[in-house]
């Protein structure tokens, strides 16, 4: 028994990838390398973190946010408050 | 001589710390750590991303661009081209 | 009375605005102004929009997402399945 | 002759259709209409949007900067300059 859920090792295989990627990347840069190269290795990466940032949303709606229906109110406030800041430096970002 | 520019040393610091937080990502996920928490530093990762990405795009008008315009017509088309397809995909990333 | 809540006014007053800046791009186009002024208005317009969405998800995760802890469970995953794939589109766009 | 090139109509007719779909937006959100479809529209305001941003960038590359190459050496700096900016504008938007 691991204790990792399938949800959670697809994640981390996915963040192991992108750790490798961005050490691809700084080995281009220091290579030298066509900047229109590392600039498709960066908006991969990026599309990458962000497949990880919505799988977290995803599985934070269907937990935390049910729960917080149960709450107290001014718990529940907070939680939510956090929540739609998440999503929205996600956005931003 | 170390042979790299400021420029080149400045993106390979930003990708070290990037590669640092992708790691620290993973280490909260194994956790399970709070998934806002979560949310939070991949959001962060990927705005330290895009500015890797623009410093190359920036690097890419101030040399690449500016040669192009002593290319051959054929080979001028090529480049930017190619130079116009990078910056959509980093902006659709 | 005018059965419009606040929250509800300030979207439409934003909407309003958005259209008009939208019609002022068209009006630059057409007057061939220069691409970088355009271009900068065009980002000021996306910005907009994103305000625009993000309180739609703030406003939905209060509301809705709320709702949907009280819902008999298979209409629950719906919502929610709704709710993620939504917020996906709108980081991925 | 109207003078105005097909990448311009081009332009024009998607600066159209996207305030007509931030009309629509506004609609939806008087009669109360469900948020996720609003969001859905939001999204999909916001792609267009990127796209004539997109073909903006693309002129660009192609006129203003081969240009630049001729410019005198101060006004070749702002020019690039400004390039760059109004694409990290983007890009962060």
């Amino acid at each position: 028994m691991t204790g990792i859920s399938t949800a959670r090792s697809l994640q981390l295989n996915r963040l192991r990838r992108i750790e490798g990627q961005v050490r691809g990347i700084a080995r281009m840069v220091e290579q030298d390398q066509n900047c229109i190269d590392v600039l498709t290795q960066v908006s991969a990466a990026s599309r990458a973190l962000q497949s990880v940032a919505l799988a977290l949303v995803d599985e934070h709606i269907n937990t935390c946010l049910l729960d917080a229906a149960h709450d107290a109110d001014s718990q529940r406030q907070v939680r939510l408050k956090e929540a739609s800041a998440a999503i929205a430096r996600l956005v931003r970002s």
